[in-house]
């Protein structure tokens, strides 16, 4: 089975399109379902058949025509194609509510994303224990990157202090970012931030749901 | 200055893209600022001038030709518009840690997003007071969704349990839902479910991450 992608250029949309049907056949895989075809798949993930046909085909052949997909194997070889079929190892800073709330999700974890240092500006949490972590001063986050092998920083802190931050984590080397900060920040063009937004869902229901009164 | 909305049909990006101009304006009001153009605040929001312009004349007139937008009118012109100038009270299934978490996100709150009620299914989570609140059967969730004035739904639960968590808050008569349990749910089309999915943005980074190194 072919799992080297076959063009860079894969779409945004595709990307996240491929994390939901792993979820999805990760359900299926489940509730023992080991084979199946484009269309169920399709269904459960809220797209059509020939979208999923399409996002696959990025990465070569996949599926047994008339039969469908092996689960264990499609999931095993997206995964692969998009590179989380290993660990990756990420600092987070910001160890208040939010950050000790991702600490403690065992989804991370079970999917090889593991948070291993943990770092905080407060002198008062500053060698406190949280899961196991010894949190540190943001300072030493240069010092630590290289011997803990983290490769994905995560921004947990309070909105004003997210942009420091990312400099933190930039003087580290780091060139990947997961904020959960509600505030922009700014990097150069080699740096990828991805932004989880609660309010981009929140304000998008409310609007919708106004209109839906209408 | 008008606020009402001139098409109904907004596209989702638009939305997210207000979402992030408020956030970004916020930043500005916080230092001061009182007057901003497009180009700046697009380049805070990372996206270009005549986008900025163009997202904000779905709602009519903004701005001063040649001085630019007053940021506290601004913001207060875009949350009236999308109708989140207002308190929206949110029911949450699912009170483990990520639920508890929610809880603590002072941005709900001080969004006017507040979560009024907490429900689970476990006995043993019943009765148990979390930031203030009782937690509840989530079988008590449908007569107390009118008598609470609760609008919006978030899923907070494990994946295997997130359908079910649904159906109880469309049973209830709710149609706007916030999933941030790792599951795709079935509803009927009148409901409206977003996602909060951090893998997506994971296996975002960790594909990008991977590619860049090539």
């Amino acid at each position: 089975m072919v799992t080297q992608p076959k063009s860079k250029h894969i779409p945004r949309a595709t990307i996240q399109r491929l994390a939901t049907y792993v979820q999805v056949l990760e359900n299926f895989a489940r509730d023992d379902v080991e084979v199946i075809s484009s269309n169920p798949l399709a269904e459960a993930c809220g797209v059509n058949g020939s979208q999923v046909r399409k996002d696959l085909a990025y990465f070569g052949e996949f599926g047994i025509r008339g039969v469908g997909y092996h689960v264990t194997s499609l999931i095993a070889a997206i995964t692969s194609a998009l590179g989380v079929d290993r660990e990756w190892r990420m600092a987070l800073i910001g160890v208040g509510n939010l950050g000790k709330a991702i600490l403690n999700h065992g989804e991370f974890r079970a999917r090889g994303f593991n948070i291993v240092g943990i770092f905080d500006c407060d002198p008062f949490k500053i060698g406190e224990i949280v899961h196991g972590l010894e949190v540190h001063c943001t300072k030493d986050l240069k010092g630590m990157v290289a011997e803990l092998n983290i490769e994905i920083g995560i921004i947990t802190t309070p909105p004003e202090r997210a942009q420091r931050a990312a400099q933190h984590l930039m003087d580290a080397g780091l060139i990947s970012i997961l904020n959960f900060a509600p505030a922009r920040i700014k990097v150069p063009e080699r740096v990828h931030v991805e932004y989880v937004d609660f309010f981009h869902h929140l304000y998008a229901l409310a609007f919708n749901h106004t209109q839906a009164r209408y």
